[in-house]
């Protein structure tokens, strides 16, 4: 029997700098604008809405960053994450490809989401911010601001898409129980909330008018910021830890990934798995494709325009240019609350306009029949998002099954699934 | 800042026996007996029950026992488990005391039951058994067997007690997701279970309750057996994983218990990480403490008496000798239904009455007190049964700020608590 192999780092090999990708693209994203002026956004303009360390790494084209020594013995509670050859899967499917995950599930909060949630808290701790307030629309990033915000004695405040608010009880437990406050969004905290109340009290949110909220409420407060869960650049940029670890260990296994695959929500696990990789593509020194797993109910890479549009529902970020199905596009309302985003970010948005990125939709039915067969097979529930990425790999396993043409397959497990059972027992 | 800090052994590491304490106690437990004749039972008296090799190792004196290599490569998928020195929460406790807890929430399933559920599962496999018949309280036993039966291709119907199937409902879920079935007991898929129910529709059931129908169901189905998720010696015998390399691992951080600590269901957790820190203290090597945290619903060791009774509420099974409130006692309904048992099982009671373990009897909120400060220090949220072992370490701790003189104590994190976010948010 081959059951699943781990590829283990120890504690020394957490890389001390994050990859910042702007440095090798062939082309740079057009830059953000004012929603005002319409002009290029210059740092000092975001400096009210986000910590001036985490503005630098926006604008940043520097290669790699350094971690901070406190966020990287943070990290050391949970990282270095496992990479896992998943023999089983492999079998299942009877596949002549090898297919890899790298495992963000076992963070303590459940997914990847802590990895910039350390640094995002860190940072605005430093400059002696006191209140955070962010969204969440799983709730897998409100419950990893609210552990991280826990540890540097900062307040939270998370806007929670109504919806999830009320179909994921735990997840809003999970902040409670860590500290952070959260409101079901819209709410009535905010101008924008009660707006939205005012037209339709059944409101069920999105991220987008989460955001709009959390906006609102950082400007309108004294010593208070904005946090972001994914979509801008500092955050990918922290998410590369993911993919820094997992070059390491793919070595370490001896194979090098033809392809490299996750779920597309705002890009943030995306982009932290791939763009390391993608480093040497754009180096010229290897080949492979990243392909992005994004659900039917919310395409945008698959079938959104490249264009300036807004982060939020209200219009009050900056106009960012990225694949978009528009700021007031309202997905149904899939398990995966996570993937429920309008816009892919400027970078990923770049990339897949150049041609280095791949990206494909699957519909629900086909996701959570993924999570179950991996669940059964490697042993671990998937996260309703994660199994996006799974199903991405599963068909790109079954196409070299017809080819008989093996490849390595590289995905990255963002979280596991304790937090959505419900939705499981509807398709088990 | 000191953050917590984790020591970790590589997969080369897990050991390769497991440890059985009956070869070093100075005095063996009284033999069970059949509830029948009440003679001693013979080992080929329990293989209608349980698989042949599990009943060799509930009899054997062996030291130590080989764990299978195929047993060893599934323990690769989570172990060996991280022993973590929690700096922070002896901070915020300002206590001079050492705190480190062995990590066995991190297992697929979020806790330490796949230790044994693998090894089970395994050996019933062997022999050629297809159906496995269990019960189960909170809920973290039937997610374990679930997961190992899908592993071997046997199936499973779980027994799970009526209150706990009503109030964790993401538990009955994660067994179906793994392919199990599930019960709430008492049903009406056993005689027991009519007769219960025709006495009182609405029993609640307790794991007493939910043994006796799985046993029966066992017993009359073909090829079938049943399987127990502590209290028995074979049980604690494959828990023993987690106190051996819990030893490596205390060795590299240059220190040794003083305290060994676990909370206290029918001995499985708790005998897994002090048997083989107390075969120091059998073998006049080392002196420490053992103790075992029992919820003040159910404090068997703590004020049970010694004596003969059934391990299930229906006297189907053998009389075991051990510290007990009685088979037909009815515990209040505690969040940590998988502390609601009512017995301490042969080996445990001997060694209470023998001097080696100590107990202590914890009321609810005290335990989620403990739980919510190690969430907002170390950061992972404990299963409620794990809660009992933190409480009781806090204990020690302030003890030991009181009297000035700080030690080393070493608990267990049997789980985590992501399925039982609704109880932690009535404590907040």
């Amino acid at each position: 029997m081959k059951t699943s192999k781990k590829f283990l780092l120890q504690e020394c090999d957490i890389p001390t700098q994050w990859y910042n990708i702007l440095a090798d693209m062939p082309n740079q994203p057009a830059p953000l604008l004012n929603p005002g002026t319409r002009e290029p956004l210059k740092p000092e303009e975001m400096e009210g809405l986000f910590a001036k360390a985490l503005v630098e790494q926006e604008f940043s084209t520097e290669r790699f960053i350094d971690i901070p020594d406190e966020v990287r013995q943070l990290y050391k509670a949970y990282r270095p994450t496992p990479l896992v050859r998943a023999y089983a899967l492999e079998k299942a499917l009877g596949t002549p490809s090898k297919i890899f995950f790298k495992n963000e599930s076992v963070s303590p909060v459940g997914s990847h989401k802590m990895n910039t949630a350390i640094a995002q808290a860190y940072y605005n701790a430093e400059q002696g911010i006191k209140l955070l307030t962010t969204e969440t629309g799983a709730g897998q990033w409100g419950s990893a601001m609210s552990a991280a915000c826990r540890h540097f004695g900062l307040e939270l405040m998370v806007f929670m898409v109504k919806n999830s608010y009320n179909a994921k009880p735990y997840r809003k437990h999970v902040i409670h129980t860590y500290g952070g406050k959260v409101a079901a969004s819209p709410s009535n905290l905010t101008d924008y909330g009660k707006k939205l109340l005012a037209e339709d009290p059944e409101n069920q949110g999105s991220l987008g008018i989460a955001i709009s909220e959390a906006v609102e409420m950082a400007v309108k407060s004294g010593n208070a910021r904005y946090t972001l869960g994914s979509v801008l650049n500092h955050v990918l940029l922290h998410q590369t830890i993911i993919g820094l670890e997992a070059e390491k260990q793919m070595e370490m296994a001896g194979e090098y990934p033809d392809k490299v695959i996750a779920c597309f929500g705002g890009g943030s696990n995306f982009g932290g798995v791939s763009f390391p990789f993608l480093r040497r593509v754009l180096n010229g020194e290897r080949k492979l494709t990243a392909i992005a797993a994004e659900p039917a109910a919310c395409p945008k890479l698959t079938t959104g325009k490249l264009e300036y549009d807004f982060g939020d529902t209200a219009g009050m970020t900056p106009l960012i240019p990225m694949y978009t199905l528009g700021h007031d596009f309202q997905p149904e309302q899939i398990h995966a609350a996570g993937l429920r985003y309008h816009g892919g970010g400027r970078i990923v948005s770049q990339l897949k306009k150049d041609g280095f990125i791949e990206s494909c939709a699957i519909d629900q039915d086909e996701t959570f029949r993924a999570g179950i067969l991996f669940a059964r097979t490697e042993g671990i529930i998937p996260a309703p998002e994660s199994t996006h990425a799974i199903a991405a790999t599963i068909r790109e396993a079954l196409k070299a099954k017809e080819s008989g043409k093996g490849e390595v397959l590289l995905f990255n497990l963002s979280g596991h699934g304790f937090l959505d059972m419900g939705a499981y027992e509807k398709y088990v």
